[in-house]
């Protein structure tokens, strides 16, 4: 292999020749290859991102006079062709690393450097025309690019997030309307109530599912306060008075998202508030996409023994013993991602207790196990809404029997029987085994159609006046 | 002592003449007390709010025609006495209960009718006159009436946590004032790294605590949202079609906060989302305390064998073996509660996720843990406040010759000396253990002049203008 | 009231004439009051272990003739007294307190000395003759006594937690043998799967708690490593070489528990491992109690849509809307005690890491948290035991009808009608919607006598020869 | 691409000619390819027991006459090459999925008949000479063959772990005999306390990090335990009598482990309490390992404004922004890989509660956070030896310097100068800034001879004889 030496504080060190990463990228694949797995390069939108930022801060640095034309525009186009997804393969560092990101800070630079000096006729490593700290890192220190560019990378996938949470409510909300005559009986505490739609339930879900997409949105929001200016512990040490708000335009310019520059610098640069507050609302959603599962487990229960209200598409053979069994396989993998996420959500809570001082250098961990949800949720909604909901089913008649053979619907009679002689039908029923239905009319309580007339679903699923006006 | 006997679906029970609850609390106290050894009674927030929710029902139903008049001023003036802090002893039932918050719901409804009875010159226990059911709970269910009043107790409490956070962060802010000529070096990694100001870093603290504020109000809001009129699924089942909004607007007038109706009371009535969001927000505020406790506890460390740079209030005696030392013990605690708030969270999360169908039968737990945190966090905020922050004096020598003396201020020299000269001198310090200073000196870099207008913390610890432009 | 002035390192201080414990105690109440609203005297086998710790330790430092006989004397009858239940009111510090633990030592250090005082003749707070650090605390530290009595205590109050885990599974067991011939059909993934008994279910439900209870005292016995000698930090500072084994041994004694001396002080003094290892088994029970209880309310969902396979005895009225509706309460509350001790299991994990050096600060709240969940645990399966469990009844002939209904029969007929004909079987009966008994008597592929010979439950619920050997 | 068509209970499907796996494998792909990114083959201790619970069942299979001996032969010499680690790339079933591991234990049937299939001279896909459910999963399910598997897995893997530790443990415990003579002073609650050594803080940590060896090996004991002959539900129906006894001999003999049949196999096959219980101790360990980096990073603060007692080597360049910065890069990415691993704790604990009735169906997911856990474990705490603590130096002279300079050794002087003096002594020195020694020479209350031997390391740092008898 074809090697080019390059030199950092601590020596020399040969890189391979057609690498555009250098001696820092690595020392950092020496110290943390094979942490977690996951190189920085899985995540497309977090590359993305940094070459967002070195882009801004190029054109900043240009603004001022601090470095030239023919370098500006190197740099830049180097990022360009980075937020284009070019040059994918050579972001290799872990992302989970020591150092508070500064391997994958030096990893952007070093790339865009190599890229930018090919560019402008230069040889890879010739940093003296376009060095990974001195011109691509001006103005800039890992405390503040490396948080603007996780920012920033966030915000692109939550985008992806939210757009598949969409797609789900409406899976669910299609279904809610095919199945919006389907009576069934609504359970409090695993115990019977009393009436309701299938559809009325499937909508319940969609709803729910769906104010999720607004608290992820709004706590996506508060990755729109960037620090870049900050440098090294938000004092802004060695970069420019007017640097942090033309690096700030340029980066909303780049992304096309609205950033602004946080109020105070020194605040901002270990402040992972914005994380926990974001991992947070993906576990929100994550119990609550967990409890609607667990609700699909249940009504499909069955065929015989269980609830057997609907009917999930089979996916795969459920057992080798037992023939003809069918499992509910894609909601239990949904609740095992979102146990996974969950945990992830631990993970960002003690990585942001541990900040010390001027920086948090838990970051890599927090930023890992946040794309790690994202990703993992994102992949898992989809099989969730294909091979699940969509083809969900409904066995009404079976639903509605509960209804009629239900104790629960003595309430949608305490109006016009009062309360004393529903309980009194309530407890015959459940002793002697026997329906409201029937009892009502042996008891000639009332006629069959005015019975029929108030059991009409649509007038047990909804309010409605019946009280006598004192 | 005397009793009178109460009937309910399970038979008769005795119950304290004097008592105003009835039969479905006592029922609750044998099932559950001590269980958490919380009682309602010891939230009066949360007394206060079930008063409003009861007294926004009645005047709900009696515009619909459904109590007459003077019942309705009966229930009315019960809570208007509960809600200024009356009958307090009459919340006997334990915080953590089965049955998804009915027993709570019951231990207002007895104790409203009882006191009615009274103002309508009946005895206590005289049901057929205003009945917990019939009269003070109708037209809701606990579905319904339990959430909508533990919302309204969270918005109340939430001021109080959020009034501590503000005075706290205003102490903080005094203090900022009071350090901001301290000139103290900062830290990255727990390494030097430049120099900044100790009130920087105070004004920090204050910064990063009082955007709480905002994250808390604005998670707050989300409990405006409630389910009056949903009934027993959030169907409406037994309710009247203007009910809700008539409720929603009475529960505005009693208790001025903007409350609105759900837009889908199915999905309203087992959602927990509001909860799991506004613990979150405790958790993360947690988080951000915790850190800035440490660090309190960080900076005060020593008197000799630590940064020493501030000096915290002394407390009590910290050792019954070494005369004279002293401990943070308020950080200490403040720590403490901190991972208490976020054991919380868990609970909170876990109960969350454990929602059935059309209700979650877990919010008593839910509930209490919310309350647990606040009140903690309430007490020990005002801890933290007044006997430490507030007393916090700074040791602006030691902390000035540290900086003085540190590698660190090396990156202030870079723009004037350039990279390699700094390089050098920080490698000569550290190896021949000398200060930064005298080296610059000694190799007559810059006159004791030059180097003292470069050393200026006002231009250390800034933004400023000292590249040569090309 | 009368007071009394003492005096400490921060100055004088009146205390109540008429209390035993002192101004260190007083300042702890000033500083910690009503944070967690929990006190020491609150658990009383807490106030114990402290008793016998310092009972042993005089013993200690008399055979090292570091103390005279009659102050020793003095102070273990005071000891003696406590440890009989005595002058339980005087431990007034709240369990949550900064100091690691200091005002705890100083709270049993200062109630000890008053009462020796009293019994040698002299009055409280004259601590010339019996002083609270010179004399009761002697060769002590917080470092070591706090640890190693609450070490103690937690071993005393795990045996009231395992007591009653072995009451449960009683219970549990007495069903198991109760519903033994209760033929029920079996589920995984909630679907269908094959026969089994009620008695199985149950026992083992029994015997997935039961073992919990070794694991507890595994877990347990952690606790019996103490560092009494370790002083300070675990080198012994100001401890006579002798002291630690002696202490030791009269720590055996006064408790009867077979504590060691720590083979590494140094370890030992900081560390917490005990607490996660117990806290972490607490969690486990609770995982699987919760799934336990979660099981019981699924099997006893209905009435009518439900499974309904078993009735919990009822124990309140479970809707003021629904007449008779009932619900699971008790299995109710376990589930959020759960979610507590989970939650407290997070708190301690967070506190466990917290510590620093040579000492955790943070262990006040861990001790809070192991103590909060076992009370709570102890007091929750009381209630489940006798409130729920004792008295469950099986709905047979509902399980048997399901059983005979189900598809997953079929099962047992593989080795008889071999796996092809089966599977058509089954497919026929879920599509014409028609029993496998029916089907295969239509088909004739059995006679009525072979067939009910193979669904005989004693040969579905068991292993059982039936290939044909080649 | 060649294939062949393999039907299964959802009709055809064409598998790749070459693919050892079939049908349901490729089934398994296509509902959960990518969830976590992380395949069964991505572990390989994990294929090598799924091979030898194979081996054992087909060698149980044989003497009970089920299978005759030429198929044996070929399934048990299929398994063989798979446990020498062929045919590795043959399980890209991902780790997480539904299905409670049926996809997982297909894939090894599949692979395992497959390559049976040409062992015994056919292609692959003829299943009717060896087929994976008729022959490789006889008298199996996934219920016994998944657990039981992956309970072997954790036993291999843990062995590993623990091997780390051991290599960790040494080389802390080097660093202590290399220390053992360098004194400094102890801290508690980040106070000046009493002197040690910082050997004895070296030896402390390499104690308490080897306590968790027999932790873990307790914990992974509890794995050998295991179902075989469960089949469905524990009730093991469609196995002989003989078979259950017999497979677990066969799998003592095949993998070397001491497996007992589970006493309860119906209680055992939803168990998964040995997987909270091993997880937590890893939590513990992480606890423990994340208090020594926090300690590492505390020590080797500065090098000038923090403790500086110790050198960390340096492993890259700490700032693009200032000189010679060089951070402890390595323990802070331990720091991480802890929070991780016990996020996965959080992962495992809400995956354990979910199980229900006779089957836990989120063990996959459990299976996946334990394995992620102990292979990130085991990387990070080969980088924290090689490339941290092996290279640890010591700054004694700062160490022995600011036991010098402390107030702290005050504490030494107390039986020699008494309480009084030594308490005046340090309030001296704290309010003059002076240091102890002088000020006792000043006021000559010792001779510098007799002070310098008071004052001995050797007889600060252990117990000692001082106090005069009475």
């Amino acid at each position: 292999m074809k090697t080019r030496i390059e030199h950092d504080l601590l020596g020399n060190k040969e890189v391979p020749m057609d690498a555009y990463y250098g001696v820092q990228t690595l020392r950092a694949i020496e110290n943390f290859a094979g942490i977690s797995n996951y190189t920085i390069g899985m995540f497309p939108n977090y590359v993305k991102a940094l070459a967002m930022v070195k882009w801004a801060a190029a054109k900043a640095n240009f603004e001022l006079g601090l470095i030239p034309a023919d370098i500006t525009n190197a740099i830049t186009a180097a990022c360009e062709e980075i937020i284009d997804g070019k040059l994918a393969d050579q972001f290799p560092v872990d992302m989970v690393q020591g150092g508070a990101g500064t391997s994958t800070n030096m990893n952007i630079n070093e790339v865009v450097a190599n890229r930018a000096l090919e560019l402008l006729g230069h040889q890879k490593g010739e940093y003296q025309y376009c060095h990974p700290n001195n011109h691509v890192n001006l103005s800039q220190s890992t405390n503040d690019a490396y948080p603007t560019s996780f920012h920033l990378a966030i915000i692109l996938t939550n985008k992806e997030v939210v757009a598949e949470i969409k797609l789900l409510v409406d899976s669910f909300r299609r279904k809610a309307k095919e199945f919006e005559h389907v009576l069934k009986m609504g359970r409090t505490q695993l115990q019977d109530a009393v009436p309701m739609t299938l559809g009325q339930e499937f909508e319940a879900y969609a709803y729910t599912l769906e104010e999720n997409i607004e608290r992820l949105n709004e706590a996506a929001k508060l990755f729109l306060v960037e620090n870049m200016g900050a440098t090294a512990i938000g004092t802004g040490i060695n970069s420019e008075p007017e640097y942090a708000e033309i690096c700030a335009r340029e980066l909303r310019i780049i992304s096309g998202e609205e950033f602004v520059l946080a109020p105070n610098l020194i605040a901002a640069t270990p402040d992972t508030g914005a994380c926990v507050t974001y991992s947070s609302e993906l576990k929100r959603f994550c119990v609550q996409l967990s409890k609607v599962c667990n609700d699909l487990r249940l009504l499909s229960s069955g065929p015989r023994c269980g609830l057997n209200e609907i009917n999930l598409p089979p996916m795969q053979p459920g057992s080798s013993i037992m023939p003809g069994k069918v499992n509910p396989v894609i909601p239990e993998v949904v609740n095992q991602v979102c146990f996974r996420v969950i945990g992830n959500d631990t993970t960002v809570m003690m990585a942001a207790e541990a900040g010390q001082l001027e920086l948090n250098v838990m970051e890599p961990v927090i930023v890992y196990a946040l794309f790690n949800s994202m990703q993992m949720l994102t992949k898992v909604m989809d099989r969730l809404r294909i091979l699940c909901v969509d083809g969900i089913t409904a066995n009404a008649d079976r639903c509605k029997d509960m209804v009629m053979n239900s104790i629960g619907i003595v309430t949608a009679l305490n109006p016009t029987l009062g309360y004393e002689n529903s309980s009194r039908i309530a407890k015959r029923a459940l002793t002697e085994n026997r329906s409201v239905y029937d009892l009502v009319l042996e008891e000639k309580l009332l006629t069959k159609e005015e019975l029929d007339n108030v059991l009409r679903p649509e007038l047990m699923i909804a309010p409605k006046k019946f009280y006598k006006k004192k």
